[in-house]
């Protein structure tokens, strides 16, 4: 298969590329460097980008940001922050994306254990990873050429536990590696329209 | 109680507002007419607005817009209307609100069917009224001062069911009279983060 990773320079990103390169070849996408450029937040520089790349099988997105703040402290900024680059980020890279895509090709996309368990500040991270959720739900019987789309919700990855940990009492993490399963099972397996929760 | 509702001349509007206002005092917000003007689309306007009325006790949200449009005809702009008013509108408008209730005061928000069941040209419904799912889940557990909040998740309004049921084929409808006691239940039982299904 072909596959690109869009956000490849993370965490997951690398760990994603460490297991799917041993058999596929794997394109490495981010805003700074790798095969190609790419930034999420502009649906014309994703057009442009595949465009360059021409089919594939298989797209991943390990990419987004959103804003970690109070009920209270979010401000209309903070709110554009996600829904500009986690939420519209993927939907206009899973629109695009759908028509490179061979038969049966897959988009996986990444949401959070937020969407389901409220953490602290994390209002803006539930809003934005459930859209996607029902995103990927909807958008599944709606792909055309048998193209499939799931997403994975990961919860604390292992290795930015030492980050992360203090927004997270009492929630297992999940090793990047093992996390990298579930992008490995959406994209060579047949489900379509799932959310796999990857939480340790 | 002293009660608002936002999008008080729409169907639904109009029915809660007959049903709360045996009981309570209703004031009827909408862009064009009512006791107050509000754009749901103006943080602004949203406060300028609550700082004229002052304390309430229950805030009830029945307004919002949504591009109905396919997968791949989806525009950047179509995405924006629906999460500019419907999504944003709503967050924006919970965030004004709950610094106006009183003390176990509650915010009703709407959403709708397509958040659970994906329709023809749903997708943007789909995955904004999923969004507003999981940020009343979230929102439910940081509001101050015992305020809760709830979402009415309504099927076609038999009302209205000339004009969208070519869209909802085998869709209950749910009157408008009988959907109102949903939000009554929101406005003044005990319960907070619900998300109240009224599927007809």
């Amino acid at each position: 298969m072909k596959i690109a990773i869009v956000g490849a320079t993370g965490i997951i990103g690398q760990a994603v590329y460490r297991l799917l390169s041993q058999q596929h070849q794997v394109l490495q996408l981010s805003r700074t460097q790798g095969d190609y450029l790419l930034d999420i937040t502009s649906k014309s520089s994703i057009e442009d980008t595949f465009k360059s790349i021409g089919a594939l099988d298989a797209v991943i997105c390990t990419a987004g940001s959103v804003a970690f703040q109070p009920f209270q402290s979010l401000t209309e900024e903070d709110w554009q922050l996600g829904l500009n680059s986690k939420l519209l980020g993927q939907l206009h890279l899973s629109q695009v994306a759908s028509q490179y895509l061979t038969t049966g090709g897959s988009i996986t996309l990444t949401s959070g254990i937020i969407a389901d368990h409220p953490i602290t500040a994390g209002l803006s991270a539930a809003t934005i990873n459930g859209a996607l959720h029902h995103f990927v739900k909807a958008a599944s019987v709606e792909l055309p050429d048998q193209q499939r789309i799931n997403i994975v919700s990961p919860t604390m990855v292992t290795e930015s536990k030492k980050q992360y940990q203090a927004f997270f009492p009492g929630f297992m993490s999940v090793d990047a590696d093992k996390l990298a399963m579930f992008y490995m099972r959406s994209v060579m397996g047949v489900e379509t329209g799932e959310i796999f929760r990857a939480y340790g």
